[in-house]
């Protein structure tokens, strides 16, 4: 077994704290990385914080793992000792269901295994994220990750990118398409980065105006600010996609209005309120909402491959394991640009 | 001017009743046509009653008109005397809107101009409907009718067929594609038609265990008690579309928890109240809820011709005009199947 230092939640109300535990030997298709770097995602929180329900204790969070390869089983193809690796927000699916046959795993019909804080295919082994030294994950969820990019940079990729990629993708952005991101966080910086790199005419809507110059700086070319009526009024049919980022409790019906004819709304937050939706405003143009989660493993290993060709990364604050605590109260406040990655080098200390 | 017989509601509280008035001498664009038979949509009441604001008496309602031509203007080219026409929700648009360019007229930027209880181009002359005896229309917005299809049948295509045959269109269904219709009404009984014509496996969805029997005939392969959580639970990530009839208020969950991957909810009801969506039932499969409006006029002739090749009308009682306030009262209990068409000889004699 793979001794393997970490740190935990224990419970929903103490802070996170040092914790040992052991991953399981490699079998034939697993890689054993040692993780140098995870990324701080917004739903390490909620569930560390059993805001969701049905949390299981200790849960070592982290889904946006990157590291080198240390071993490798006899089955496996694509990985050798020393290459980089990265590692997502699911580690198993079925792999027999239609979707997962189109490598779209994230929808498994019973349900992708998630990286930490589920339940193993076993029924019994719960996993364990990556806010830890080593983890031991099957191949065809683990990702091939380029030398040429900056790896705490490229952590927020496996969540915070691929959950923007995917959607963007899907919605047919590509040259002159007129995207719409909404929300300036860990996703929606992501989101100004592709929708850019695809050549959208990329528009940030937020509301908060400090957000205008790095929204520019990150890849969009107008800034809307939402509370401003006569500007979403102007812009209202103007938009081809609206990629919303928002997790809070909001209104659809400001940024659907935005969409003109056969528009489409990508939603990939999860506001805890469900939203109200207008049919007229389905009706006019046509348009669309449809919701996105994650990538599926061919989709993710393309957009580490793009983000490698363009070097795209997320723009990150590198903490050590040990600030976990206060990085998750700054977070709460979104005093984040726009990504916590700890470096897991401090747990080895 | 052409004198022209109809019944018009005069306000919202009281029952339509006879009128008279002129329409315009055909212009060099416009056919000028002999209405014979008047589907009665339940958008008709929605305005007679001022359900939705803004309704401008004397109203003559009805925009499911099938005649035949009486006249033609000079350059009119697709129509001459005799010939069988049809005109349906809107007479007129912008034109020259990106919209209006691909012939998705019923989205113009200007907002399309509706066949009755609307202004016309010149912002002061309103339009009158189909609950009379002639209408004039520019050619764009006239439709060739085959002399095969039952001529009482054909009239609810303008309305209720045109607007589910679009959206089943738009989603992609075709041989194979698992459709469930949701409600059985004027509308839900074209879908299935059209569906059933698409070479779809289609499905009814209603609350009602008495439209199994009758939704079999009109093209359902299969019946779906919507109030049988069991049934409902057993069908959740199975069909491909489903197309959304329902104009009562509703809650869109049970019906969007259908879909399986990159499903789409076709909406074409205006509930009053405005649904909430749950975010993690999109996002789950990459569920769609897209809305759609009647069609464009290449589109609604697309679908005339179709309903000729395969002789699809709808399923009418057919009135005399003098019975449309109790044909009111018997729409607002559903208690039709599943159209009511006047018969416009009833206004001449």
């Amino acid at each position: 077994m793979i001794l393997t230092k970490a740190f935990a939640a224990f419970n929903s109300k103490s802070p996170l704290a040092p914790y040992s535990f052991e991953r399981r030997e490699p079998r034939p298709a697993d890689v054993h990385v040692e993780i140098l770097f995870c990324g701080v995602c917004h739903s390490d929180l909620h569930q560390v914080r059993d805001e969701w329900g049905g949390s299981m204790y200790p849960m070592v969070p982290g889904h946006e793992i990157v590291g080198r390869v240390l071993s490798v089983g006899s089955a496996v193809t694509r990985f050798k000792p020393g290459d980089l690796a990265a590692v997502g927000v699911i580690v198993d699916s079925c792999r027999t269901c239609s979707n997962c046959k189109r490598h779209l795993e994230q929808y498994c019909d019973e349900g992708a295994v998630g990286t930490y804080n589920a339940y193993e295919r076993d029924g019994k082994t719960i996993t364990q994220g990556g806010y830890a030294t080593h983890i031991v994950t099957d191949e065809r969820f683990v990702y091939r990750l380029s030398e040429k990019l900056d790896l705490a940079g490229a952590a927020p990729l496996l969540c915070a990118g691929i959950t923007t990629y995917s959607p963007l993708r899907y919605a047919g952005v590509t040259k002159g398409t007129k995207v719409a991101v909404v929300g300036l966080g860990g996703l929606g910086h992501m989101g100004l980065k592709f929708a850019h790199a695809f050549g959208a005419e990329v528009t940030l809507v937020s509301s908060s105006p400090s957000k205008e110059a790095d929204s520019k700086r990150l890849g969009a070319h107008n800034f809307l600010l939402s509370s401003d009526k006569n500007q979403m009024k102007k812009f209202s049919s103007y938009f081809d996609v609206v990629l919303n980022t928002v997790s809070a409790n909001h209104d659809y019906a400001p940024y659907l209005k935005l969409l003109g004819m056969n528009g489409r709304m990508m939603v990939v937050g999860l506001p805890a309120e469900e939203p109200r939706v207008a049919p007229f405003d389905l009706l006019k143009n046509r348009r669309s909402i449809t919701g996105s989660m994650i990538g599926g493993t061919v989709e993710t290993q393309e957009m580490l491959d793009f983000c490698a060709e363009r070097n795209i990364v997320a723009d990150v604050e590198v903490i050590p394991m040990q600030q976990i605590n206060e990085a998750y109260e700054r977070m709460v406040k979104s005093d984040v640009r726009y990504r916590f990655v700890i470096d897991t080098a401090s747990l080895k200390q």
